[in-house]
């Protein structure tokens, strides 16, 4: 299975060379690759429960000893994969916010879909729930994405759809919101209907006014 | 500090008395309460990372041994604890499916001022992604309390504010996600504005007809 390509722009300022990476191509640069390409391709075929440092090891050829001292835990690797493989979600210009937004959740239904990167997001937020560091890597990597997508909202106020102070990145929270519900709290399958209920929500809120930045809570 | 109420409706039936509480208000019963209460009280002080078998038993007074041999994992402490300790949400009945939401979204804010209910969160989706069985216990969980709180849309329905077809678990689901998502994915402060959000585009929604169940995606 193949990995998607990096996203430099998904990733956390200062973190791209994370773990003594001390030269792009090097040894360790190779080493960094291996490991995170063994972890990514683990979790193609179980759950985060059963990944260990010593299954990473086995698939990457690199010694579980190198791979403790480095990363400390399966945790530690999560995190360091996250800016690698952070998902795909093109960014639509269709000349309509609510198609834009429309073909967002689509995309992030599609991305789901893959029980990976399922297991990705639960592991991302598990790691990020017990290794000290990884909160702060994941809060960076979702902020950069929410204000990639957010461009979506300054289009739309550009063609008067919505108010011009809304909140554009809170609009984009809105519609990745129900996703992640259902996938770590519900725990139920996406489906096309989540996504179309997701952007319509935030489509009507957005253009009423909901998410305002003047707006002072009743 | 004071635990809140166990909410029986909110167990996940059948899991009320699970690993091997022989009898009600007997000595297994006192170490499970003795042991659920200990590890209620540390999430008070501390990060659920920081969380560990020994801190319960000293707490606790129950050897640690006991508590491995029931529980096998601190996961398995925190899942046991999700029946009884699964927030106190009042189904408030103002007449208006508006101000309902807005009274949820205003207790699921308050709720999670809380920094040991934020913690109890992380530290249930954590074991569940970590624990075979957690999962489970937790979709029971959040199912329960989903249905009971969907009877807003129920009356919302005979008042003639709603389609009749409305998915009220689905509407439930929208006014909960933004703050999971806030607490767990971008990890900032849930605040009023947080709550307004939720609860008007998910009015809206529910209004304009998006959560109805014949609704098909575009």
């Amino acid at each position: 299975m193949t990995a998607p390509p990096p996203h430099e722009s998904d990733r956390p300022q200062g973190s791209d060379r994370p773990h003594g990476a001390t030269r792009p191509g090097g040894r360790t640069a190779r080493t960094r690759a291996a490991v995170l390409r063994a972890a990514w391709e683990e979790l193609g075929s179980q759950d985060f429960a059963a990944l260990t440092i010593d299954l990473i090891a086995r698939r990457s050829g690199v010694h579980a000893a190198t791979i403790r001292r480095r990363w400390r835990t399966v945790e530690g690797v999560i995190i360091d994969m996250l800016g690698q493989h952070s998902g795909t979600i093109p960014i639509p210009d269709t000349g309509s916010l609510r198609q834009d937004l429309h073909t967002v959740t689509r995309s992030i239904a599609d991305f789901y879909a893959s029980a990976r990167n399922r297991r990705l997001v639960e592991a991302v937020v598990t790691s990020a729930a017990r290794e000290p560091g990884a909160a702060e890597v994941m809060r960076a990597v979702f902020k950069n994405r929410i204000r990639r997508v957010a461009v979506l909202l300054e289009r739309a106020v550009e063609r008067g759809e919505i108010p011009s102070d809304t909140d554009a990145e809170e609009v984009i929270a809105a519609i990745g919101a129900p996703f992640y519900y259902r996938l770590l709290i519900t725990r139920r399958p996406i489906d096309s209907r989540l996504a179309h209920i997701s952007a319509e929500s935030a489509y009507l809120g957005a253009v009423e006014g909901v998410f305002r930045t003047g707006t002072a809570p009743e």
